[in-house]
């Protein structure tokens, strides 16, 4: 990569396009499925209590995330459980994995428009296979000279990709949903960090958003990410 | 990498570490537990049409094959199904990701010997956190000055990888168990391709040996590939 120059690098899931919201209302309709044995509040703290513990092993995605509510239904319902709920849960996986892409208000023009000007890139943690299958069925693949689906976005992976990529951390920009994933890591190795928030934030991902950090943006829109790109250069060519 | 000197990528599963045996196990523990309903031979061959029918949206690996299970659980034991199959499969499911790694004769020190010569690469196809998982377990992740794990080994994602690493394809040797995802992609594509057996093969992984080819090799251990490199240099320096 030229140094200098930018290297812009996307967050997927809830930065391009929708995930959040059905991982939400899979919950919900986990909560439902156990009704008739426990609240819909046990069931989601039993819930995300599992799938915390689960990480380490499983990952993130919707197959961890679907064994990770039989290991809960199975612990709830006990041996009243049957193999409706098992059929219900794997539909629900299935439905997951074969939703179409919905991508976010903007991001499309925007990508078109960037990938134009500079190269760009895409890294996304959560299921191998899923996500290469919305990256391929976004019809946007071809955008980015570079993709990486990751176990785990940490400074230690960002490093290595980094060193992967022949990037310098300083021409790095990180732009996501996730403070915890795609902000704080970045800012820590030296990176730039958009922030573009998504309505819905699991919580496993919740953290403070920096305050008053140099190399921290907020935008509340893709369609504002040309404009910023547009004032970094200009800032760049006077240093 | 510099052109001419052999870039040495290898295989993970049954290549440097046992991984089959445990699937079988773990079909074996799957037919026992459906052993009231069914024949083992016919629990077997509908959860391979599953699996294999899932592949696309599941991808390799032990969470899409418990998700596959469960569902030819559902499909041959019906409303008799209890939470009882439920917990045996997670079971089975979290001893395999929890398994220690358990390395094939030789590969330690033949790999220790080749990183002090040669730049090696490790691809894999899987589960991501798994991999992941069992790659830092092996004690041998700073022997790869290249990793990553991919979601199909086709000759598609194979010269992706090459362009990614800035690797010739006639400077390509790939290291593996299977014919059909370590060695004919790579030959296709105009590599070298070395085929280490392993005893047991997946059915799916199944595909004819090639006869002949100039670019192929078959070894009958990986403590033979040091003598395989130094001919290969031998010949090299002799173009």
């Amino acid at each position: 990569m030229t140094p200098g120059q930018p290297f812009l690098c996307f967050d997927a899931d809830d930065t391009l396009w929708h995930n959040e919201d059905a991982f939400a209302e899979a919950h919900r309709k986990f909560a439902a499925l156990l009704a008739d044995y426990h609240a819909p509040e046990t069931v989601e703290s039993t819930l995300y209590a599992t799938e915390k513990r689960n990480i380490p092993i499983y990952g993130y995605g919707c197959k961890g995330f679907t064994l990770s509510a039989l290991e809960t239904a199975v612990e709830l319902a006990g041996d009243t459980m049957s193999s409706r709920e098992v059929r219900a849960l794997l539909t629900i996986c299935r439905e997951m994995l074969l939703e179409p892409v919905r991508l976010l208000p903007g991001v499309e023009e925007t990508l078109r428009h960037l990938a134009a000007r500079h190269p760009l890139a895409l890294l996304t943690k959560g299921d191998l296979a899923h996500q290469e299958n919305k990256l391929r069925a976004s019809g946007l693949m071809d955008l980015f000279t570079r993709h990486a689906v990751i176990s785990e976005k940490d400074e230690e992976t960002y490093r290595r990709m980094l060193v992967l990529w022949g990037v310098e951390p300083s021409d790095f920009v990180m732009i996501g949903n996730s403070i915890k994933s795609d902000i704080l890591p970045v800012l820590a190795l030296g990176g730039r960090a958009i922030h573009i928030p998504y309505p819905l934030t699991w919580q496993h991902e919740r953290a403070e958003v920096p305050e008053n950090h140099p190399r921290f943006t907020l935008l509340d829109s893709m369609a504002r990410l040309p404009a910023w790109v547009d004032a970094y250069l200009a800032s760049a060519a006077k240093r």
